[in-house]
C-alpha cells in the first residue's frame, strides 16, 4: 500500500456502492484532472467532516447549532417528523412536503444487529416532546418501509400512545409514475387497502 | 455553497458516473464514518495527485521515475504495447498477458473534438523507437475498439510501416463467457473473419 495510486483506490473502494473497478476509474479520473480538483475535493471531505456535527435538537447533520430547520420559527413547531437518517431529512425537504420539524433516530430497531431502543435517539425524542414549550400536536413516523423501519414505527407508536399525541405514518401505495405490473404484491395489497374515494367536482 | 455538506456533494458529483443522488449518498456516508476515514480519504486524494506524475519513458502515471515497468529489466524490451490511457496499462497488467513495455498516448485521434496527432504522445513514441539502444521488434497497438481507437490504430500503423517494425493489433472476437445471442453484428463479423483452425491432439 506504499503506492499512492493503490492507496487512493483502496480508500475510495470503502465508499458504499463503489467496488474496486469503479474506485480505479475514479482514481484515474482524479489523477487526470487539474491539481485544483484533488485539492478542493480533499478539502471538501475534511471540511465537511470537521465542521459538521449533530443538531442538539433534532440530531440531523448541521454546521450551525441549532440547525437551520430547528431555528426556523416560520416552520410548524407542533409537527415532528421522525426519520431514520439525516439523508431522509434532505429527501423530505427536497420533496417540499413537510413544514414542521424533524427528529433523526440514527437507525432503526434491529435486534439481530444489536440495535435496540437505547442505540437510537428515542429517549431524546421523548425529552423533546415533554420539554417543548409549545405543544407537539402530531408525530409523523417516516421510517423506511423495511422490516426494521416498520418495527421501529410500531415500537414508537406504542410508546407514544399514552401521551395522547396524534401519531401518523407515511402512506404505502403505488409509486407515482410506476406501473402496476411491476409493483410487488405487498405494495399492491397496501395500495388496495388504503384506497381512497375518487371525488368528482 | 457555504454549507460544507452541499460543497462536498458538489465536489463529489464532478466524479465520472456520480450524479447528485449518488454524491449525496457518498457525502452522508463520509459524515457517518469516523473522522479517521475522512482524513485518510482526503490524504489519499491529495497524496496521489501530488506524488504521481507521468513516466518520462512511457507516460503512464507513476510515483517513481522511470516507472516500475520501464525500469524492470526482466521485461521484454523489444515489445511495446501502445494504449490510450494509463488505466489501460493497469488492465493489461492485471490480465498478465504482456511482458513487454508500454506507451501511453493519452487519448485517441478525434478531429471533431480537436484531438489531432500533436495532442497525443505520438512524437514521443517515435523518439523512443529511434533512440532505444536495443531494437524494438514489435509494436502492439491496443487502442480501444471504438471509432477513435481504430482510427488511431490505422494512423499509427501507417506511420510505423516505413520503420520495418512488426505492427500488430489486439484481436476482435467473442468475449470469453459471453453469449453469441448478445454479441453485436460487427463483433460477430470480426469473430467469423478471424476464425481459427481447431486443432485436435
Amino acid at each position: 500500500m506504499n503506492d499512492p495510486v493503490s492507496r487512493l483506490i483502496f480508500e475510495l473502494s470503502k465508499l458504499p456502492g463503489i467496488g474496486e473497478k469503479t474506485a480505479t476509474r475514479l482514481a484515474y479520473f482524479i489523477l487526470k484532472q487539474d491539481p485544483d480538483y484533488a485539492r478542493s475535493l480533499a478539502e471538501a471531505i475534511q471540511g465537511a467532516k470537521s465542521r459538521i456535527g449533530l443538531c442538539e435538537e433534532c440530531f440531523t447533520f448541521t454546521a450551525v447549532h441549532p440547525c437551520s430547520i430547528c431555528s426556523d420559527t416560520s416552520r410548524d413547531q407542533s409537527l415532528v417528523c421522525v426519520v431514520e437518517r439525516p439523508s431522509d431529512v434532505l429527501s423530505i425537504e427536497q420533496a417540499g412536503v413537510h413544514r414542521g420539524l424533524y427528529h433523526v433516530l440514527h437507525g432503526a430497531l434491529s435486534p439481530l444487529d444489536g440495535v435496540g431502543p437505547e442505540e437510537l435517539k428515542i429517549r431524546e425524542l421523548f425529552q423533546r416532546l415533554s420539554t417543548k414549550l409549545t405543544g407537539i400536536r402530531e408525530v409523523i413516523i417516516a421510517t423506511n418501509p423495511s422490516v426494521e423501519g416498520e418495527a421501529t414505527a410500531l415500537y414508537l407508536s406504542r410508546l407514544l400512545k399514552p401521551t395522547g399525541i396524534r401519531v401518523t405514518q407515511l402512506a404505502h401505495g403505488l409509486p407515482v409514475g410506476g406501473q402496476l405490473e411491476y409493483t410487488d404484491r405487498q405494495t399492491l395489497g397496501k395500495a388496495m387497502m388504503n384506497r381512497i374515494e375518487v371525488t368528482t367536482a
